[in-house]
């Protein structure tokens, strides 16, 4: 076990109206006293696994080395779904066996181990059946923090619940044109509408069809339009986003989490 | 004074939209640097002592001993209400007096320690008349994570404002049944109705009467009844809840904090 | 560089439904590893750079010595506007050049040093067009509170644009009396409503005039009113406020944010 200062954080729908998170620390900090314990989201929607993954996805590679992502969005929780624990790309990764892992690692291969989290002297006792994240998940993070090795935990698996994650759909035409159809999967505090649509860098957009619109413009960034003006573009974490400048680009096109998009792209550098 | 890491635990109505909960932070941070200071929940309902006092009372035993609770919900603030700090089941507790302990502590004789917090050689100066948050409760936080006794900030006293946290009236039946009325006392992010209804091990449930609605399932967990079905469970805190499978108790039955709940019980071992 | 544990806040707009917030805090601690990172506010209106300039102004005072204050609230973002990072009154500050500063510096020249940060050196690669608190701001800070010179960050500079922060206007009378026209620049969890008019210590209140209602009791605290009853009074942080004992002054007078203020004062010890 190396001497070292475990980073976790947590992602969960727990909302701010109760005291469930900062119980979480609370366990955390018990087992492994200095841990830096970092809020990640704790506002996706009531069970929304699609949209936790999407965050998860989007946020893991900006922590330490080591860091222990922990996401309880947990629809199942008391019923006989596994809760897994993940090694993969220097980091851990302690999830409900429901797809919530998916956006982050599209194959099972590509994780260096997992194991069911079933050992239960680790855990929280008595375990209740409405509270993994105090009694599960937390415990579990705050002693893989101390250095008990991932194994410990579980029997080694090599497959995961793949969940209902909506994977866009991709279409090469033979003029060089790629079409995607994806979807809203997330809306930010702006009214930024973030889609599943990954942009790798070297694909250019030329239109993007939402909510009966054809946004046309196509950006680097918001300033790059009028104010209050749509505009298609990469956001931060690599998704195509839809936004309007100083505006709410949720609240200009009247939709929200789950709305159609039908994007065309075409392989060319940016810029 | 012995040497060590603080844990202290922050608990208030004061909301998102302030740096209040920053505030207070910085002020603990800069009298005893390294401190761990955890949020509990800062969206208790404004001036709702009773919703803060139970989430005290579910929330204080997960964190490491010698942890100090530092709850503001405190409708009283710049009147002559005391401020009290307790030590108690190996933890520490500061908190305006006004009945907030009560569920935490039926009996101040279940206190080791009850200080009125009066020193004001530990206040931030000038102390103001609206924001003892900062000034009182913080600053007193901060020194007694550095070590300073307990005593050293005021009179020993020996009892406690109750309040009016509602305690649920408790009748035995001669056929061994026995009656609670309660009220729902929180209701969280999922739209679980707790109730004042403590639920011993051994207790099991006959029936749960709320908002005119007999609800007949009793399980371990949501996941034992169909989704959006009702039932009743012995929530991860102690406390009898009601929810809903997948969905909101508190959407299907229009109802919310305050809500009286009638519960028969029948001593039984649970399974 | 001297070895020390720095203290880093964080005030944006980012709201709770994303993890921008937490992906901050993970580029402060995987360049700085040990800081403490403090959340000032993020609930700020978004794009809101007066209520974001007021928050930080009556904060930032509560920190440590050397604490880095990091505010992202940045319509501008991925345009030229320039980031600014200020040494004064023994504090940093990392801000978007667009005035956010002036409430808490009313004159550049009350810096001791100001630097534009351009050395892309210290900046997390690539940098995005749209989240600059990531790549720019939460990289600059976690350099700075690892002891990075704050004049290696880009060339010293000696002004800033002083955006639109609502300065109130002043006017004494022959009388004594001083008239301020001001407005409500924020409007806290408990409907209080706060003016841009700071109070000094001997400046007594005669009158406040708000949405059409004369508020005349003026007090130090809530409870010196009764239930309901509207006061003004100095608030904690130094500015004049309505509010109502035990209820939202902002219910009571239907006003919000932008509200016009006319205050009449006398010099006189308070008390």
């Amino acid at each position: 076990m190396v001497e070292r200062t475990p980073t976790v954080t947590l992602l969960t729908d727990f909302g701010p109206k109760d005291s469930f998170i900062g119980i979480m620390k609370g366990v955390i900090t018990s087992i492994a006293p200095g841990t830096v314990i970092i809020d990640l989201c704790h506002a996706v929607a009531a069970q929304d696994v699609v949209e936790a993954g999407f965050l998860l996805a989007s946020s893991y590679t900006y922590f330490p080395e080591g860091t222990i992502h922990v996401a309880v969005v947990d629809p199942g929780v008391g019923s006989d779904r596994a809760i897994l624990a993940l090694r993969a790309r220097g980091y851990y990764f302690i999830v409900p066996d429901n797809g919530l892992i998916v956006p982050t690692l599209k194959d099972p291969a590509e994780a260096d181990e997992i194991v069911r989290v079933e050992n239960d002297t680790y855990f929280l006792k008595p375990v209740s059946s409405t509270f993994h994240g105090r009694d599960i998940f937390a415990a579990v993070a705050g002693h893989l923090g101390k250095g008990v090795p991932l194994r410990t935990f579980g029997p080694e698996v090599h497959g995961f619940d793949r969940g209902t994650f909506p994977v866009p759909s991709r279409r090469s035409l033979p003029d060089g044109r790629i079409e995607f159809e994806g979807e809203v999967v997330h809306v930010d505090n702006f009214g930024n509408l973030i889609t599943t649509v990954f942009l790798e860098e070297e694909l250019r957009v030329l239109s993007v069809r939402l909510a009966d619109r054809e946004i046309t413009a196509s950006a680097a960034t918001y300033a790059d339009v009028l104010p209050g003006q749509l505009l298609s573009l990469r956001g931060s974490s690599g998704f195509l986003e839809v936004a309007a400048n100083r505006g709410s680009a949720r609240d200009v096109l009247g939709c929200d989490r789950g709305e159609k998009v039908h994007v065309e792209l075409v392989k060319e550098p940016i810029k």
